[in-house]
Protein backbone atom coordinates (compact mmCIF):
# COMPACT_ATOMS: atom_id res chain seq x y z
CA UNK A 1 0.00 0.00 0.00
CA UNK A 2 1.33 3.47 -0.87
CA UNK A 3 3.01 4.88 2.09
CA UNK A 4 0.85 7.91 2.01
CA UNK A 5 -2.13 6.41 2.38
CA UNK A 6 -0.63 4.49 5.24
CA UNK A 7 0.53 7.13 7.31
CA UNK A 8 -2.92 9.25 6.98
CA UNK A 9 -4.51 6.18 7.89
CA UNK A 10 -2.12 6.03 11.03
CA UNK A 11 -2.45 9.92 11.78
CA UNK A 12 -6.11 9.57 11.92
CA UNK A 13 -5.55 6.16 14.35
CA UNK A 14 -3.64 7.76 16.84
CA UNK A 15 -5.52 11.43 16.46
CA UNK A 16 -1.94 13.46 15.96
CA UNK A 17 0.20 14.21 12.84
CA UNK A 18 3.53 13.99 15.54
CA UNK A 19 6.96 12.14 15.22
CA UNK A 20 9.27 11.30 17.27
CA UNK A 21 12.77 11.25 16.90
CA UNK A 22 15.05 8.45 17.99
CA UNK A 23 18.20 9.75 18.34
CA UNK A 24 20.72 7.34 20.59
CA UNK A 25 23.02 9.41 22.29
CA UNK A 26 24.78 7.88 25.01
CA UNK A 27 26.20 11.17 26.21
CA UNK A 28 22.66 11.95 27.01
CA UNK A 29 21.17 8.53 28.43
CA UNK A 30 19.48 8.31 31.99
CA UNK A 31 21.25 7.14 35.07
CA UNK A 32 19.93 3.43 34.17
CA UNK A 33 22.08 3.12 31.52
CA UNK A 34 24.63 3.60 33.16
CA UNK A 35 27.13 0.32 33.31
CA UNK A 36 24.75 -1.19 30.42
CA UNK A 37 26.87 -2.46 27.35
CA UNK A 38 26.51 -0.04 24.84
CA UNK A 39 24.28 -1.98 22.36
CA UNK A 40 22.06 -3.08 25.19
CA UNK A 41 21.44 0.40 27.14
CA UNK A 42 20.62 1.74 22.79
CA UNK A 43 18.06 -1.35 22.90
CA UNK A 44 17.16 -1.07 26.28
CA UNK A 45 16.80 2.91 26.08
CA UNK A 46 14.68 3.02 22.21
CA UNK A 47 12.08 0.20 23.80
CA UNK A 48 11.18 2.28 26.43
CA UNK A 49 11.08 5.18 24.54
CA UNK A 50 8.87 2.89 21.65
CA UNK A 51 6.61 1.55 24.92
CA UNK A 52 5.62 5.26 25.25
CA UNK A 53 5.22 6.89 22.41
CA UNK A 54 3.24 3.91 20.50
CA UNK A 55 -0.32 5.13 21.61
CA UNK A 56 0.48 8.42 20.81
CA UNK A 57 1.88 9.15 17.17
CA UNK A 58 1.88 7.87 14.05
CA UNK A 59 5.44 7.18 13.25
CA UNK A 60 9.27 7.00 14.87
CA UNK A 61 12.08 8.27 13.21
CA UNK A 62 15.27 6.62 14.05
CA UNK A 63 18.73 8.50 13.33
CA UNK A 64 20.92 5.97 11.44
CA UNK A 65 24.47 8.10 12.57
CA UNK A 66 23.84 6.78 16.18
CA UNK A 67 23.42 3.30 15.32
CA UNK A 68 26.33 3.58 12.86
CA UNK A 69 28.36 5.77 15.71
CA UNK A 70 27.78 1.78 17.74
CA UNK A 71 30.15 0.08 15.32
CA UNK A 72 30.38 -3.24 13.46
CA UNK A 73 27.37 -3.63 15.27
CA UNK A 74 25.04 -1.11 15.18
CA UNK A 75 22.54 -1.86 12.36
CA UNK A 76 21.42 -4.68 14.13
CA UNK A 77 20.27 -2.76 17.36
CA UNK A 78 18.75 -0.73 14.64
CA UNK A 79 16.67 -3.50 12.94
CA UNK A 80 15.90 -4.89 16.42
CA UNK A 81 14.46 -1.32 17.12
CA UNK A 82 12.60 -1.31 14.34
CA UNK A 83 11.16 -4.73 14.52
CA UNK A 84 10.03 -3.79 17.97
CA UNK A 85 8.61 -0.36 16.92
CA UNK A 86 6.63 -2.27 13.98
CA UNK A 87 5.22 -4.83 17.06
CA UNK A 88 3.78 -1.79 18.14
CA UNK A 89 2.13 -1.06 15.27
CA UNK A 90 4.46 2.15 14.83
CA UNK A 91 5.15 3.35 11.23
CA UNK A 92 9.27 3.80 11.01
CA UNK A 93 11.27 6.45 9.20
CA UNK A 94 14.96 6.06 8.84
CA UNK A 95 16.47 9.16 8.69
CA UNK A 96 19.51 8.52 6.81
CA UNK A 97 19.59 11.55 4.35
CA UNK A 98 21.67 9.22 1.84
CA UNK A 99 22.26 10.54 -1.78
CA UNK A 100 24.32 9.09 -4.72
CA UNK A 101 24.16 8.01 -7.64
CA UNK A 102 22.97 5.25 -10.35
CA UNK A 103 23.81 1.85 -9.11
CA UNK A 104 24.84 2.96 -5.44
CA UNK A 105 21.51 4.71 -4.74
CA UNK A 106 19.88 1.32 -6.18
CA UNK A 107 22.14 0.00 -3.86
CA UNK A 108 20.94 2.47 -0.82
CA UNK A 109 17.13 1.87 -1.91
CA UNK A 110 17.26 -2.00 -2.21
CA UNK A 111 18.96 -1.80 1.52
CA UNK A 112 16.74 0.26 3.63
CA UNK A 113 13.23 0.43 1.56
CA UNK A 114 12.60 -2.58 -0.13
CA UNK A 115 10.80 -5.32 1.23
CA UNK A 116 13.76 -7.43 0.37
CA UNK A 117 16.10 -6.19 3.14
CA UNK A 118 15.39 -3.71 6.16
CA UNK A 119 12.03 -2.71 4.73
CA UNK A 120 11.63 0.84 6.64
CA UNK A 121 8.44 2.19 5.73
CA UNK A 122 10.40 5.64 4.65
CA UNK A 123 13.82 6.76 4.57
CA UNK A 124 14.80 10.56 4.08
CA UNK A 125 17.32 11.47 1.67
CA UNK A 126 19.60 14.38 0.31
CA UNK A 127 19.01 15.93 -3.37
CA UNK A 128 22.25 17.56 -4.25
CA UNK A 129 23.40 14.98 -6.94
CA UNK A 130 20.34 16.01 -8.77
CA UNK A 131 17.33 13.88 -10.39
CA UNK A 132 19.29 10.73 -10.54
CA UNK A 133 19.83 10.21 -7.34
CA UNK A 134 16.16 9.88 -6.38
CA UNK A 135 14.80 8.42 -9.20
CA UNK A 136 16.59 5.03 -8.02
CA UNK A 137 14.58 5.60 -4.70
CA UNK A 138 11.02 6.67 -6.56
CA UNK A 139 11.47 3.12 -8.57
CA UNK A 140 12.08 0.90 -5.56
CA UNK A 141 9.11 2.38 -3.61
CA UNK A 142 6.65 1.85 -5.91
CA UNK A 143 7.77 -1.19 -5.97
CA UNK A 144 7.40 -1.60 -1.86
CA UNK A 145 4.97 1.10 -1.03
CA UNK A 146 7.80 2.59 0.98
CA UNK A 147 7.84 6.73 1.27
CA UNK A 148 10.65 9.34 0.56
CA UNK A 149 11.45 12.88 2.36
CA UNK A 150 13.84 14.69 0.61
CA UNK A 151 15.24 17.23 2.42
CA UNK A 152 14.54 20.59 0.62
CA UNK A 153 14.74 23.01 3.43
CA UNK A 154 16.08 22.18 7.23
CA UNK A 155 15.99 24.04 10.33
CA UNK A 156 19.74 24.90 11.25
CA UNK A 157 21.14 28.42 10.79
CA UNK A 158 23.79 27.45 7.81
CA UNK A 159 20.94 26.33 6.39
CA UNK A 160 20.40 29.36 4.70
CA UNK A 161 23.84 29.50 2.90
CA UNK A 162 23.14 27.09 0.43
CA UNK A 163 19.33 26.34 0.53
CA UNK A 164 18.11 29.31 0.60
CA UNK A 165 20.31 31.44 -1.79
CA UNK A 166 18.73 33.21 -4.50
CA UNK A 167 19.43 31.02 -8.18
CA UNK A 168 19.70 33.25 -11.01
CA UNK A 169 15.67 32.80 -11.80
CA UNK A 170 15.25 34.42 -8.91
CA UNK A 171 13.75 31.77 -6.47
CA UNK A 172 16.15 29.97 -3.99
CA UNK A 173 17.63 26.43 -4.39
CA UNK A 174 15.35 24.85 -2.28
CA UNK A 175 12.80 25.41 -4.80
CA UNK A 176 14.57 24.44 -7.30
CA UNK A 177 14.71 21.60 -5.36
CA UNK A 178 11.03 20.98 -5.45
CA UNK A 179 10.95 21.77 -9.15
CA UNK A 180 13.00 18.81 -9.48
CA UNK A 181 10.99 16.79 -7.60
CA UNK A 182 8.08 17.83 -9.28
CA UNK A 183 7.44 14.70 -11.82
CA UNK A 184 7.99 12.26 -8.91
CA UNK A 185 5.85 13.11 -6.51
CA UNK A 186 2.98 13.48 -8.97
CA UNK A 187 3.78 9.47 -9.99
CA UNK A 188 3.85 8.09 -6.26
CA UNK A 189 0.43 10.02 -5.56
CA UNK A 190 -2.10 7.23 -3.68
CA UNK A 191 -5.69 6.99 -3.41
CA UNK A 192 -5.84 9.89 -0.72
CA UNK A 193 -4.57 12.77 -2.70
CA UNK A 194 -0.98 12.78 -1.05
CA UNK A 195 2.60 11.26 -2.42
CA UNK A 196 4.50 9.13 -0.84
CA UNK A 197 7.07 11.67 -1.75
CA UNK A 198 7.32 14.47 0.79
CA UNK A 199 10.07 16.69 1.79
CA UNK A 200 11.77 18.25 4.68
CA UNK A 201 10.65 22.03 5.21
CA UNK A 202 12.03 22.98 8.92
CA UNK A 203 9.53 24.47 10.96
CA UNK A 204 12.05 27.52 11.36
CA UNK A 205 11.20 28.94 7.91
CA UNK A 206 7.29 29.37 8.14
CA UNK A 207 7.14 31.88 4.95
CA UNK A 208 9.77 29.55 2.97
CA UNK A 209 7.35 27.08 3.25
CA UNK A 210 4.15 28.37 2.16
CA UNK A 211 5.85 29.01 -0.93
CA UNK A 212 6.99 25.27 -0.75
CA UNK A 213 3.28 24.86 -0.14
CA UNK A 214 2.14 26.33 -3.27
CA UNK A 215 4.66 24.22 -5.14
CA UNK A 216 4.16 21.05 -4.17
CA UNK A 217 0.54 20.40 -3.22
CA UNK A 218 0.60 16.86 -3.03
CA UNK A 219 3.53 16.37 -0.91
CA UNK A 220 3.55 15.28 3.40
CA UNK A 221 6.18 17.78 4.74
CA UNK A 222 8.40 16.43 7.69
CA UNK A 223 9.02 19.30 9.40
CA UNK A 224 11.61 18.99 12.33
CA UNK A 225 13.52 22.02 14.49
CA UNK A 226 10.41 22.43 16.86
CA UNK A 227 11.47 23.32 20.34
CA UNK A 228 15.35 23.43 20.82
CA UNK A 229 15.82 24.91 17.23
CA UNK A 230 13.33 27.70 18.02
CA UNK A 231 10.44 26.45 16.34
CA UNK A 232 7.15 28.07 17.43
CA UNK A 233 3.72 25.99 17.36
CA UNK A 234 1.58 29.05 15.44
CA UNK A 235 3.37 28.87 12.56
CA UNK A 236 3.08 25.19 11.82
CA UNK A 237 -0.19 26.30 10.08
CA UNK A 238 1.69 27.14 6.54
CA UNK A 239 3.20 23.57 6.60
CA UNK A 240 -0.49 21.79 6.82
CA UNK A 241 -3.02 22.07 4.47
CA UNK A 242 -6.61 22.96 4.68
CA UNK A 243 -7.57 19.39 5.07
CA UNK A 244 -5.31 18.97 8.60
CA UNK A 245 -3.07 16.66 6.56
CA UNK A 246 0.05 17.49 4.27
CA UNK A 247 2.39 17.42 7.48
CA UNK A 248 3.96 15.61 10.14
CA UNK A 249 6.09 17.15 12.71
CA UNK A 250 9.28 15.96 14.92
CA UNK A 251 10.29 16.07 18.02
CA UNK A 252 13.45 14.14 19.20
CA UNK A 253 15.71 15.36 22.41
CA UNK A 254 12.72 17.10 23.84
CA UNK A 255 10.99 13.96 24.38
CA UNK A 256 13.48 11.20 24.66
CA UNK A 257 15.83 12.80 26.94
CA UNK A 258 13.37 15.00 29.24
CA UNK A 259 14.65 12.40 32.09
CA UNK A 260 18.49 12.29 32.51
CA UNK A 261 17.59 11.00 36.18
CA UNK A 262 14.82 8.16 35.36
CA UNK A 263 16.23 5.57 37.26
CA UNK A 264 14.50 2.51 35.27
CA UNK A 265 13.08 2.14 32.20
CA UNK A 266 9.34 2.20 33.57
CA UNK A 267 10.57 5.83 34.74
CA UNK A 268 11.83 6.79 31.30
CA UNK A 269 8.84 5.40 29.50
CA UNK A 270 6.88 7.60 32.12
CA UNK A 271 8.32 10.88 31.51
CA UNK A 272 8.80 10.47 27.68
CA UNK A 273 4.85 9.70 27.44
CA UNK A 274 4.34 13.37 29.64
CA UNK A 275 6.59 14.33 26.79
CA UNK A 276 4.68 13.53 24.14
CA UNK A 277 1.56 14.29 25.33
CA UNK A 278 2.74 18.12 26.20
CA UNK A 279 3.86 17.60 22.23
CA UNK A 280 0.87 16.42 20.68
CA UNK A 281 -1.12 19.14 22.45
CA UNK A 282 1.22 21.96 21.44
CA UNK A 283 0.73 20.87 17.80
CA UNK A 284 -2.83 20.28 17.64
CA UNK A 285 -3.22 24.15 18.94
CA UNK A 286 -1.64 24.96 16.08
CA UNK B 1 49.40 13.27 10.43
CA UNK B 2 47.65 15.52 8.66
CA UNK B 3 45.83 13.69 5.59
CA UNK B 4 46.95 15.35 3.16
CA UNK B 5 50.40 14.74 3.99
CA UNK B 6 50.21 11.02 4.22
CA UNK B 7 48.31 11.14 0.98
CA UNK B 8 51.16 12.75 -0.75
CA UNK B 9 53.40 10.90 0.89
CA UNK B 10 52.37 7.36 -0.39
CA UNK B 11 51.07 8.70 -4.37
CA UNK B 12 55.04 9.33 -4.24
CA UNK B 13 55.52 5.53 -2.92
CA UNK B 14 53.27 3.83 -5.15
CA UNK B 15 53.91 6.25 -8.16
CA UNK B 16 50.14 7.30 -9.07
CA UNK B 17 47.26 9.13 -8.03
CA UNK B 18 44.92 6.97 -8.56
CA UNK B 19 41.66 5.50 -6.07
CA UNK B 20 40.43 2.41 -6.91
CA UNK B 21 36.48 2.01 -6.03
CA UNK B 22 35.42 -0.86 -4.18
CA UNK B 23 31.67 -1.87 -4.82
CA UNK B 24 30.71 -4.63 -3.83
CA UNK B 25 28.08 -5.47 -6.07
CA UNK B 26 26.70 -9.17 -5.55
CA UNK B 27 24.92 -9.02 -9.32
CA UNK B 28 28.47 -8.52 -10.92
CA UNK B 29 30.38 -10.94 -9.14
CA UNK B 30 32.61 -13.90 -10.85
CA UNK B 31 31.93 -17.44 -11.29
CA UNK B 32 33.96 -18.23 -8.44
CA UNK B 33 31.75 -16.39 -5.90
CA UNK B 34 28.53 -17.85 -6.86
CA UNK B 35 27.29 -20.75 -4.09
CA UNK B 36 28.95 -18.28 -1.52
CA UNK B 37 27.34 -17.06 1.44
CA UNK B 38 26.63 -12.58 0.81
CA UNK B 39 29.07 -11.93 3.21
CA UNK B 40 31.74 -14.46 2.28
CA UNK B 41 31.75 -13.69 -0.93
CA UNK B 42 31.99 -9.85 -0.51
CA UNK B 43 34.97 -10.27 1.78
CA UNK B 44 37.30 -12.66 -0.40
CA UNK B 45 35.80 -10.51 -3.63
CA UNK B 46 37.42 -7.44 -2.03
CA UNK B 47 40.27 -8.98 -0.47
CA UNK B 48 41.16 -10.36 -3.89
CA UNK B 49 40.81 -6.45 -5.48
CA UNK B 50 42.62 -5.07 -2.62
CA UNK B 51 45.84 -8.03 -3.33
CA UNK B 52 46.23 -6.71 -6.69
CA UNK B 53 45.66 -3.37 -6.39
CA UNK B 54 48.20 -2.45 -3.32
CA UNK B 55 51.48 -2.34 -4.70
CA UNK B 56 50.26 -0.04 -7.43
CA UNK B 57 47.80 2.72 -6.33
CA UNK B 58 47.89 4.84 -2.74
CA UNK B 59 44.70 4.84 -2.17
CA UNK B 60 41.12 2.66 -2.39
CA UNK B 61 37.45 3.89 -1.74
CA UNK B 62 34.87 1.40 -0.50
CA UNK B 63 31.19 2.16 -1.55
CA UNK B 64 29.74 2.09 2.23
CA UNK B 65 26.13 1.38 0.04
CA UNK B 66 26.93 -1.80 -1.14
CA UNK B 67 28.09 -3.11 2.18
CA UNK B 68 24.58 -1.42 4.24
CA UNK B 69 22.98 -3.58 1.70
CA UNK B 70 24.15 -6.73 2.98
CA UNK B 71 22.08 -6.27 6.62
CA UNK B 72 22.95 -6.21 9.71
CA UNK B 73 26.19 -7.78 9.26
CA UNK B 74 27.07 -5.49 6.38
CA UNK B 75 29.55 -3.16 8.78
CA UNK B 76 31.26 -6.18 9.67
CA UNK B 77 32.34 -7.18 6.45
CA UNK B 78 33.35 -3.68 6.22
CA UNK B 79 35.42 -3.49 9.15
CA UNK B 80 36.91 -6.29 7.63
CA UNK B 81 37.97 -4.91 4.21
CA UNK B 82 39.50 -2.03 6.20
CA UNK B 83 41.86 -3.55 8.18
CA UNK B 84 42.65 -6.19 5.05
CA UNK B 85 43.38 -2.87 3.11
CA UNK B 86 45.55 -1.04 5.89
CA UNK B 87 47.73 -4.36 6.52
CA UNK B 88 48.80 -4.13 2.82
CA UNK B 89 49.62 -0.26 3.19
CA UNK B 90 46.36 1.37 1.76
CA UNK B 91 44.72 4.07 2.67
CA UNK B 92 41.18 3.95 2.96
CA UNK B 93 38.47 6.55 2.07
CA UNK B 94 34.38 5.64 2.96
CA UNK B 95 32.55 6.81 0.67
CA UNK B 96 29.33 7.64 2.38
CA UNK B 97 28.15 11.06 1.45
CA UNK B 98 27.08 11.78 4.82
CA UNK B 99 25.51 15.25 5.72
CA UNK B 100 23.74 16.34 9.15
CA UNK B 101 23.87 18.59 11.69
CA UNK B 102 25.05 19.70 15.04
CA UNK B 103 25.08 16.15 17.19
CA UNK B 104 24.37 13.99 13.59
CA UNK B 105 26.79 15.17 11.91
CA UNK B 106 29.46 14.81 14.96
CA UNK B 107 28.09 11.38 15.74
CA UNK B 108 28.99 10.50 12.08
CA UNK B 109 32.24 12.23 12.45
CA UNK B 110 33.24 10.17 15.42
CA UNK B 111 31.92 7.24 13.57
CA UNK B 112 33.88 7.15 10.51
CA UNK B 113 37.11 9.34 10.91
CA UNK B 114 37.92 9.72 14.87
CA UNK B 115 40.80 7.09 16.27
CA UNK B 116 38.29 5.15 18.67
CA UNK B 117 35.85 3.84 15.91
CA UNK B 118 36.73 2.46 12.55
CA UNK B 119 38.84 5.29 11.88
CA UNK B 120 38.88 5.86 8.07
CA UNK B 121 41.62 7.88 7.08
CA UNK B 122 39.02 10.07 4.71
CA UNK B 123 35.39 10.12 4.13
CA UNK B 124 33.30 11.88 1.42
CA UNK B 125 30.70 14.16 2.63
CA UNK B 126 27.82 16.27 1.12
CA UNK B 127 27.48 20.11 1.67
CA UNK B 128 23.73 20.95 0.95
CA UNK B 129 22.84 20.87 4.51
CA UNK B 130 25.62 24.24 4.61
CA UNK B 131 28.49 24.79 6.76
CA UNK B 132 27.26 23.76 10.50
CA UNK B 133 26.94 19.79 8.82
CA UNK B 134 30.88 19.99 8.01
CA UNK B 135 32.37 21.85 10.53
CA UNK B 136 32.18 18.82 12.97
CA UNK B 137 34.10 16.85 10.93
CA UNK B 138 36.81 19.34 10.39
CA UNK B 139 36.92 19.27 14.19
CA UNK B 140 36.93 15.41 14.40
CA UNK B 141 39.59 15.37 11.36
CA UNK B 142 41.53 17.53 13.40
CA UNK B 143 42.16 15.84 16.04
CA UNK B 144 42.82 12.32 14.12
CA UNK B 145 44.51 13.84 11.17
CA UNK B 146 41.70 12.21 9.16
CA UNK B 147 40.47 13.61 5.38
CA UNK B 148 37.32 15.35 3.99
CA UNK B 149 35.88 15.09 0.35
CA UNK B 150 33.03 17.30 -0.03
CA UNK B 151 31.06 16.58 -2.93
CA UNK B 152 31.56 19.79 -4.88
CA UNK B 153 30.29 18.56 -9.00
CA UNK B 154 29.82 15.22 -9.63
CA UNK B 155 29.96 13.53 -12.57
CA UNK B 156 26.34 12.25 -13.51
CA UNK B 157 24.12 13.90 -16.04
CA UNK B 158 21.84 15.35 -13.44
CA UNK B 159 24.41 16.95 -11.78
CA UNK B 160 23.39 19.88 -13.82
CA UNK B 161 20.32 20.12 -12.21
CA UNK B 162 21.24 21.82 -8.78
CA UNK B 163 25.02 21.75 -8.74
CA UNK B 164 25.63 23.49 -11.95
CA UNK B 165 22.80 26.02 -11.83
CA UNK B 166 23.80 29.71 -11.57
CA UNK B 167 23.40 31.83 -8.60
CA UNK B 168 21.90 34.95 -8.57
CA UNK B 169 25.07 36.47 -7.70
CA UNK B 170 26.39 34.83 -11.05
CA UNK B 171 28.68 31.84 -10.30
CA UNK B 172 27.34 28.53 -9.97
CA UNK B 173 25.96 26.20 -6.86
CA UNK B 174 29.46 24.49 -6.97
CA UNK B 175 31.56 27.68 -6.84
CA UNK B 176 29.22 28.62 -3.99
CA UNK B 177 30.16 25.22 -1.94
CA UNK B 178 33.85 25.74 -2.87
CA UNK B 179 33.63 29.65 -1.23
CA UNK B 180 32.03 27.91 1.81
CA UNK B 181 34.55 25.67 2.50
CA UNK B 182 37.45 28.00 1.90
CA UNK B 183 37.64 28.88 5.65
CA UNK B 184 37.53 24.45 6.91
CA UNK B 185 40.33 24.38 3.74
CA UNK B 186 42.78 26.55 5.24
CA UNK B 187 42.45 25.20 8.65
CA UNK B 188 43.09 21.88 7.93
CA UNK B 189 46.60 22.73 5.72
CA UNK B 190 49.47 20.08 6.35
CA UNK B 191 53.28 21.04 6.00
CA UNK B 192 53.76 20.27 2.27
CA UNK B 193 50.79 23.18 1.81
CA UNK B 194 47.71 20.62 0.63
CA UNK B 195 44.49 20.86 2.94
CA UNK B 196 43.14 17.48 4.24
CA UNK B 197 39.88 18.89 3.32
CA UNK B 198 39.16 18.43 -0.95
CA UNK B 199 36.34 18.48 -3.02
CA UNK B 200 34.78 15.98 -5.84
CA UNK B 201 34.77 16.86 -8.76
CA UNK B 202 33.77 14.88 -11.82
CA UNK B 203 35.99 14.28 -14.53
CA UNK B 204 32.92 15.22 -17.16
CA UNK B 205 33.04 18.65 -16.20
CA UNK B 206 36.91 19.65 -16.97
CA UNK B 207 36.21 23.79 -17.20
CA UNK B 208 34.53 23.64 -14.45
CA UNK B 209 37.21 21.90 -12.30
CA UNK B 210 39.41 25.15 -13.90
CA UNK B 211 37.11 27.63 -12.12
CA UNK B 212 36.94 25.21 -8.67
CA UNK B 213 41.24 24.91 -8.84
CA UNK B 214 41.77 28.44 -8.85
CA UNK B 215 38.93 29.19 -5.90
CA UNK B 216 40.87 26.27 -3.73
CA UNK B 217 44.75 26.22 -4.70
CA UNK B 218 45.43 24.19 -1.51
CA UNK B 219 42.57 21.18 -2.07
CA UNK B 220 42.77 17.91 -3.36
CA UNK B 221 40.10 16.73 -5.95
CA UNK B 222 38.94 13.65 -5.97
CA UNK B 223 38.12 12.72 -10.10
CA UNK B 224 35.62 10.31 -10.31
CA UNK B 225 33.75 9.77 -14.10
CA UNK B 226 36.79 8.10 -15.72
CA UNK B 227 36.00 5.27 -18.23
CA UNK B 228 32.12 4.81 -17.84
CA UNK B 229 31.12 7.60 -17.72
CA UNK B 230 32.89 9.14 -20.87
CA UNK B 231 35.98 11.35 -18.67
CA UNK B 232 39.19 11.85 -20.89
CA UNK B 233 42.65 11.56 -19.61
CA UNK B 234 43.18 14.48 -21.68
CA UNK B 235 41.02 16.83 -19.64
CA UNK B 236 42.72 15.55 -16.28
CA UNK B 237 45.13 18.39 -16.86
CA UNK B 238 42.94 20.59 -15.11
CA UNK B 239 42.43 18.94 -12.16
CA UNK B 240 46.02 18.60 -11.09
CA UNK B 241 48.32 21.74 -10.11
CA UNK B 242 51.66 22.16 -11.83
CA UNK B 243 53.58 20.14 -9.22
CA UNK B 244 51.92 16.71 -10.21
CA UNK B 245 49.56 17.18 -7.42
CA UNK B 246 46.12 18.10 -5.94
CA UNK B 247 44.10 15.56 -7.28
CA UNK B 248 43.47 11.69 -7.29
CA UNK B 249 41.31 10.10 -10.03
CA UNK B 250 39.30 7.35 -9.11
CA UNK B 251 37.95 4.17 -11.30
CA UNK B 252 35.15 1.21 -9.64
CA UNK B 253 33.56 -0.88 -12.01
CA UNK B 254 35.91 -0.29 -14.88
CA UNK B 255 38.79 -2.16 -13.33
CA UNK B 256 37.02 -4.70 -10.32
CA UNK B 257 34.34 -6.04 -12.89
CA UNK B 258 37.36 -6.86 -15.58
CA UNK B 259 36.78 -10.55 -15.34
CA UNK B 260 33.21 -11.94 -14.74
CA UNK B 261 34.57 -14.95 -16.00
CA UNK B 262 37.14 -15.14 -13.03
CA UNK B 263 37.44 -18.95 -11.98
CA UNK B 264 39.35 -18.03 -8.86
CA UNK B 265 40.39 -15.07 -5.91
CA UNK B 266 43.68 -15.36 -8.36
CA UNK B 267 42.02 -15.04 -11.50
CA UNK B 268 40.40 -12.20 -10.08
CA UNK B 269 43.63 -10.59 -8.71
CA UNK B 270 45.34 -10.93 -11.99
CA UNK B 271 43.03 -9.41 -13.61
CA UNK B 272 42.19 -6.56 -11.59
CA UNK B 273 46.05 -6.05 -11.77
CA UNK B 274 46.09 -5.62 -15.51
CA UNK B 275 43.35 -3.64 -15.63
CA UNK B 276 44.72 -1.00 -12.59
CA UNK B 277 48.11 -0.80 -14.62
CA UNK B 278 46.25 0.15 -17.71
CA UNK B 279 44.26 2.71 -15.85
CA UNK B 280 47.45 4.12 -14.20
CA UNK B 281 48.86 4.58 -17.55
CA UNK B 282 46.28 6.24 -18.63
CA UNK B 283 46.40 8.67 -15.88
CA UNK B 284 50.17 9.20 -16.43
CA UNK B 285 49.70 10.12 -19.41
CA UNK B 286 47.84 13.11 -18.95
Amino acid sequence: VNFADRLIESIRTKGSPCVVGIDPDLSLFPSWCTGLPPEVAVLDFCRAVLDAVAPLVPIVKPQAAFFEQLGPNGFQVLDKVQAYAKELGLLVLLDAKRGDISSTAKAYAEAYISKDSYNFDAITLNPYLGPDSIEPFVEVAKASGAGLFVIAMTSNPGASVLQKSAMATGEPLFMRVAEMLLPMVDSLVGSAGYSSLGVVAGATYPSEAAELRQKLPHSFFLVPGMGAQGGDASSLREFFKPDGLGAIVSNSRGITYCAASASSPKETSVAVSEATKKFVEIVAAR
